[in-house]
């Protein structure tokens, strides 16, 4: 139970315009008397003792104690042997559900209205599996791996989420049409578990027919869920739908742990001028007082968030405006002050 | 050389709603004096000696003698051992670069305009392999195939495709971050490739940043090439933001024959009811035409549909109108003689 006492979170603010992101959420969190204490930690890789690249242990450390993290982004890092830190992460942690609501920012106008979709992806296997072989030379395969046990816990926690969040319908995307075997498990274990949910509509579609509907009237979709690869493409999507990477928050949840992070990159051309926009880890971190239970907490600040947007006085950059991260930072301070 | 004398091109009527687009796209033909002559087989999988179901060698023989066919929609056969006829066309035929263009429409309004972007996408192998394993129980894998073969030859399809059509660029459409040797065999085809073409722009662009910025703006897309499935997914996607599959066209490119077909289903509820829209097979059959050299034959046909079109008299249902489809057909012809 998080609700209770100051809880320490764990924060790896990240490379290129993760440090300026990371300190506008601690600022507007303490304006809003969160009552947590932020424990900052740094994943840049050391050299284990078998020679590999890792996780530094202090991180990790960090995380399994708190139980709950903020992630700015991260880089990563180039050559071979490293794969990437975020998905280095996702895997230490078992962080087995990545989940990324999209909704329309009244302030910030895109093609569509009154998007408001939430893509639940499977977060540990799939096209990730990071299986691959060179048959002979020219002819190389990557393996999916799908297996029951991810397959039904990232459907029970979509079913959960909708419930939990009064959605009315699930929707499985699949190709189980090509894939018969793999996504034909991922299928069924959704079918399975949507049986115990009875309250909760469901629906099944193919991923290309999906992309199709969503870009002619996102309207029709609620929760989705789907395994790995496509939950990278669809979540992009939607999130395209509403203004970008830089308005959508997302959460990784675990059995151990859960692990909030903005999905948008290092922005390298603008880190450390003050031109940063917030938002998508600001409304992750908003995510994340949800998952602990301070539901207030969450409420005011992603209102001052959205206020602010709409208000329109002070953007930053990406949004069209003129305003530093600061100022932006700032205005949501003054609402919640 | 197609371009002297009555050439015959098989015709693959289809199911539901095949048979009557197909008369239509015939009618049009007709009326437009297009030289050639259909020969019409049917599909519909036959048991063969070793008791397995195929395509009926009449239908074989007809695609191979004429090298060019034509081909609406097909229901998918249901139970075991049944795999999509489409594919299974494009297997016999190894047809390995799919063509689809996507165009906005003058005369139909989407929320995009000026959209005009190829899909290109390897049509063999990958994630359709078909090759899949259950490891042991609830253990699944599917294996994504990609040959060096395969991709080298779809990869200078792309780029030939761009020279001859008078387009300037390239994107190869990727997950190499994390399917680093099958994307990435991928990838360094294109590469090399590329280098061949230096007059046509190349760019490398992630599957999930190609699905963002594609419902940000279109715009900035040409022509893109990628494995299997990602066309899958993106062909729609970008047929979707011009109006739907009902609107847009398909080539199926191979050494040795060409498939043109309309990538929408058959449609069942209006089948035979004379409702429902030939566009898509039409522009299917126009692609066809400028593969066979017939260019002057496709811009007089492509002309008179757009025109009936944004003329918007007769409409079918699904573009908001009230025409039958033989009305429909009926002003292209009048537009032609
Ligand atoms: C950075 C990359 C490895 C990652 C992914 O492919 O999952 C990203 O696109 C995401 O969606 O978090
Ligand atoms: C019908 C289906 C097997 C096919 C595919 O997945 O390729 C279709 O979606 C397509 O794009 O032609």
């Amino acid at each position: 139970n998080y609700a209770s006492g100051v809880q320490k979170v764990t924060l790896i603010p990240g490379d290129g315009i993760g440090p300026e992101i990371s300190a506008a959420v601690q600022k507007i969190f303490q304006v809003a008397k969160v009552p947590i204490e932020w424990e900052s930690v740094d994943v840049t890789p050391v050299r284990n003792p078998d020679g590999r690249f890792g996780i530094p242990q202090a991180a990790i450390d960090s995380v399994n104690r708190n139980k709950v993290g903020l992630k700015g982004p991260l880089m990563t890092p180039i050559g071979k042997g490293h794969r990437s830190l975020n998905l280095a992460l996702r895997k230490e942690f078992d962080l087995y559900a990545n989940v990324r609501p999209c909704r329309s920012l009244e302030g910030y106008k895109t093609l569509y209205d009154d998007v408001d979709v939430v893509t639940i992806r499977e977060n540990t296997e799939g096209e990730y599996s990071g299986i691959e072989h060179e048959i002979v030379e020219g002819v190389v395969q990557s393996i999916k791996l799908i297996t029951q046990e991810a397959s039904a816990r990232v459907a029970e926690y979509a079913f959960q989420y909708a419930k939990d969040n009064h959605r009315s319908k699930v929707t499985v995307v699949h190709k189980a049409n090509i894939m018969r075997m793999s996504d034909g498990l991922f299928l069924r274990c959704c079918r399975e578990t949507a049986d115990k949910y009875p309250e909760i509509k469901f629906e099944e579609k193919y991923l290309d027919t999906v992309c199709l509907n969503m870009v002619q009237d996102p309207r029709q979709y609620d929760v989705l869920v789907m395994p790995n690869l496509y939950g990278d493409i669809l979540s992009d999507m939607c999130a395209g739908l509403v203004g970008g990477l830089g308005l959508t928050p997302s959460g990784n949840i675990g059995l151990g742990g859960a692990l909030f992070e903005s999905v948008h990159g290092t922005a390298p051309d603008i880190a450390g001028k003050d031109l940063a926009n917030p938002t998508a880890l600001l409304l992750s971190a908003v995510m994340m007082l949800r998952h602990m239970e301070m539901k207030d907490k969450a409420e005011s600040i992603q209102k001052a968030c959205f206020e602010t947007i709409k208000d329109a006085k002070y953007l930053t950059g990406d949004l069209g405006g003129k305003a530093k991260c600061s100022e932006f930072t700032n205005a949501i301070c003054e609402r919640l002050a």
